[in-house]
């Protein structure tokens, strides 16, 4: 019925979903004098007195976002938190509670869904939050998990997308990449289980890539580290597209271009090696593998020493004027212009 | 794969909706501060300074919560927001925000999802509260809409299910049932619609109960006009499930029983006309119906004349000792137990 309303259509996937978020949200708007920000950013933020609220919301589908197929449920479970107080990170703030809807088809027995909740339940315990609401229901089909996290800020170190600069320095947190070289040990392991069932796959080396893909850690520390250092980032955001889109929604956003620097992108050992028995260039995959969960934020030039030398921390470039562009500057020293090559569940399927 | 762990499974069905909930919730621990209320209420409350933030969450999936074949987009855009918005108002608090998450298949054209948020604008217009995020991805099947509300309470004013006492007095807002019967009317006409495609419906005697289904309206009056009356509920609770099955939730977490008046239940003569026609008893889906979105509260014997003669208000029956039970006085006075028969999504597939 609907499909016949007019007879010139316009695909979803055309847009693609940030395009589709803009165009459908653009006539939103605020009226409450509480909403200090709104859609546009890693979560919106509320004032309700002494300190900021963070939200962020999230919404997990399976056979879009997971396959139960290699992704246990309490894995499922746990991720499901995380990335959404990654978000309440990406604010520079402190999550501390999150609801959780859950729909599920009749296929789940009580004990899957028990699995699920252990894995939330320990989530909430490692980040410090309080499940404090959800809805459960039935679905058609599959599994569908919606999480909301909210999160408190002091009012002068919340940190958005657009407070970027000119000379500023571009950081990252932790390594890129290994999520989705994860996710590709995990896809050939399925396909050679599909072909042989008793055949146990050793995943020893691949350790780490596994649990990055799986267990993804959001950095709740990160905040707390960068509060000790006494430094208040110009902008932020976190990876969860990669890299390379994450870089230039916040260079957009904060009206300057980049230049990020091949030989400085943080990579893992494990992760090298992978990408070689792939044959995958390892740069490419850093730039746009995505679900990293790690946090990019730009700090004033000043700040270069507090920050120097920390283990968490790399410095991978600097923000330019907006004229010059988004470049990577390669080992050869050549300047590529920077695409966003992120996971994009509209036209994924 | 997961249905082979254990030998033994439990269904979800089994349990019912608010089973699997607390069942699945009883392990989680409040550890911050600020958490005022988790789960176990409407919405939760949260202490972030001066004012309480309370927040619900609601999920509507496509087959399970709505049918599009007779649901127009827009209205449902509408009514997403209205149920939540319904969760803070039962909270005796002022909605101010919402998150809108989406997931929908290919097979939804840009078009449908723009009267989609068409209605989701206009009610977050009329309900006076702003959008301030969401997330929108591709689904295997079907329309997904998750929503979050906001809110704000004073903290002596906001109103659990858990504080009604003996004697108190029961009271409802609006009318009873209507939404259910419209759905009927929508069903009989789909069936018709079915037959003969070409068939247009005459439904202008049934406008009031088929807008009660599409289009609620939740009762963002309701707090305002208490407070104008200066009236503070001692429990309170929205209508969704049906009146029976709410007066048992609250009853039980307040630890008292009711008496319930048939004769006092307030139905609108559309509504009466209409039972007649289908041959249906208009007690029991005033009872059970559900998806009213009115709100049930209790009040201090000495707020009566407060409110005595208020055209928004009915009382409906009066709070007793735990050790009597919950019952309706039947008008041949007669005591029936009440039982819960509200609508189940984990049933009804």
């Amino acid at each position: 019925m609907i499909e016949d309303k007019t007879p010139q259509k316009t695909s979803i996937a055309q847009l693609g979903e940030f395009g589709l978020i803009d165009y459908l949200t653009q006539h939103f708007e605020i009226s409450n004098e509480s909403t200090v920000k709104g859609i546009g950013d890693d979560a919106a933020v509320l004032d309700f007195g002494n300190k900021k609220v963070v939200v962020s919301t999230d919404l997990l589908i399976e056979g879009v976002h997971f396959d139960l197929a290699y992704m246990p449920l309490k894995h499922l479970g746990y991720k499901a938190i995380s990335v959404n107080v990654s978000d309440i990170y990406a604010m520079n703030a402190k999550a501390t509670q999150v609801t959780v809807s859950i729909a599920v088809s009749n296929r789940f027995p009580l004990e899957a869904l028990e699995e699920l909740y252990a894995g939330i339940t320990l989530a909430s315990k490692q980040f410090g939050v309080d499940v404090i609401g959800g809805d459960t229901t039935s679905s058609q089909k599959g599994l569908i998990i919606s999480v909301t996290a909210l999160g408190e800020a002091e009012e002068n170190t919340v940190v958005y997308r657009n407070g970027a600069n000119e000379n500023d320095l571009l950081v990252v947190s932790g390594d890129l990449g290994a999520a989705y070289m994860g996710l590709q040990v995990l896809e050939r392991e399925k396909q050679v289980f599909m072909v042989n069932p008793n055949n146990q796959p050793d995943l020893d080396e691949y350790t780490y890539l596994i649990e990055r893909q799986l267990k993804p850690e959001a950095r709740k520390d990160v905040p707390e580290i960068l509060k000790a250092l006494e430094i208040v980032p110009t902008a932020m955001i976190d990876i969860s597209d990669g890299l390379s889109s994450e870089i230039l929604h916040l260079s957009k956003q904060s009206n300057v271009g980049c230049n990020l620097f091949e030989d400085k992108l943080p990579l893992d050992p494990q992760f090298i090696n992978v990408c070689e028995e792939f044959n995958i260039d390892s740069t490419t995959i850093a730039l746009n593998g995505g679900e990293d969960y790690e946090l990019l934020f730009t700090i004033k030039m000043d700040d270069y020493d507090k920050l120097k030398g920390n283990p968490h921390f790399t410095v991978i470039g600097h923000m330019t004027a907006a004229s010059e562009g988004c470049h990577l500057v390669t080992r050869a020293n050549t300047k590529i212009e920077l695409k966003a090559r992120g996971w994009n569940a509209l036209t994924e399927e």
